[in-house]
């Protein structure tokens, strides 16, 4: 069910997690042609990142911040992640060592 | 079954315990009208934290805080939590590291 | 099967366990009519502790006593806890940690 | 199979193994009468500690004994335990951390 | 679905994480016949790294860089991995430790 | 299927392990009757060590020899091991730490 | 599938896999008769190491070479192991610590 919240900037997330919104398949094409629909469903590997947590502490009680940040472009895991409903967008929660990888293009 | 204490106050966590309480469905528009069931079914994934326990103790026997308080409005993950059952109204009692988020608005 | 001995005070708790002796439902109102079987039936999730072992050893070697002592009326998960029957009465051993709360009217 | 030994004080435990003997039903009454197998079916929960290892070390390689000593009155756990057969007598091994309490009256 | 990146070049992996390309069955003998596919189908072990992560902390913080290093030929365990798309190519992420062996040829 | 070495005497188990043989049920009477194969068939909890590996390192990295040597009679769990053949005879690799007693007569 | 490369002296073990080749039943006898396929059907429990990697750190980041070189003949556990297919021949990998006993004749 979605949150009452309205604003996903309202989550602020706890230790080492990181609240992304998944990128969503394109429904048209680059000339404005919509796409058929076997091109548009299944979900996209790639996310932004939202908000991040303060980290975990490491055996020596410091706080090891997570290895991303608000606005990253990521590779997500194709398992895993808690979904968040705001509205009418859905985000997810992942570990931050459960993130595969940064992409800069 | 119900608890025999009748105030969710007497309820005092232990370790790194957080009890809360979910946020309800509104059954009501904001004009008064009632909703169809269908909207206001389901599991909210806020909740208040009523009250959270000491902390435990990290590799160095240092007690560490729970990262929430008695007020914080939270965000929970879709699974886990044992239920508490108050006269007629249900809560949560979770671990510090099983909350997702605060909310803040 | 009952246990041999007579009384529960016989029993003395290992290490971080804590034996413990959950709250009956009532059977009768305040006013002295028996309650229908539904309204009796389930489990309470309130016990009193009856007696705790010394507790555990930390990494240090130092030994941390339980959180809760005997006479403190706690909180049980719904789950866990090993039964021992002693005459007609059912108590159960739990571990220290698996404890949730306690009650405090 | 039974062991091909004959006494169970043949049997010295390794590490921080407990080797103990159930108690066993009643079948009289102590007026002498037989009881219904009904009465005397089951396992008991108690046991006697037949013999122990010396211990196992603890992350300072200092060895700690077991909680439980040759002669102690011990109450069992439900589950686990391994099964020695020493002619018509049935022993079991558990670990000292399994053992639920002693039992002193 | 397809990542929306054109060039795998774009993923830079976290942790310990190893970014391959498996190694694809020919399709043609050297002398250019089309061998059929029996001979073409299944998993080739071999793969080509693409990029390592910058490693992850040891006990005592410091970062152990991954045991493969971009352009290794590895050899692949039969298990794990995650599947990224990018265009009609597939590609691989596992975790260092699950690299099997290089080869050299 | 049986190894191709001849004596078992040529295994040489590594780290914590203890290779043993199983005492064999007896399958005639001191007085030279055979037994019934009901009173033969199962599996004898006694095996004697045949060898043992140096031990494993302790958190300190110092060698812990394993608990027992070779010719000792010990006492084994009723899982576990691996089996390993040797011509007609059946011997078995255990860890040390599943070793439940010595026995000594 | 089998692999791209011709010779398995290509495959370099990383941290503590061991690289082995299981022994093959003899399929004549040594008079030069064929053997039945029953007495030449099942797995062999022994193997040669072909290559070993260079070892895991311990606790204090020391390097701990593997317990078998490069030519030991070795015992396998009945289970485990990664296939590796060369040419027309198959190998396995282990980790060090799974690798049962070395044999010396």
């Amino acid at each position: 069910m979605a949150a009452t919240f309205k604003n996903i900037r309202s989550v602020i997330p706890l230790f080492d997690r990181v609240l992304v919104q998944r990128f969503k398949p394109e429904t048209k094409t680059a000339s404005g042609l919509f796409l058929p629909s076997s091109a548009t469903s299944g979900t996209l590997p790639e996310a932004t990142v939202i908000a991040v947590g303060p980290g975990v502490p490491d055996r020596n009680g410091k706080i090891v911040p997570p290895s991303v940040s608000a606005g990253d472009r990521v590779l997500l895991p194709s398992w895993g992640g808690n979904s968040i409903k705001v509205g009418e967008e859905e985000y997810f929660m992942f570990k931050d060592s459960d993130i595969l990888a940064k992409i800069k293009e």
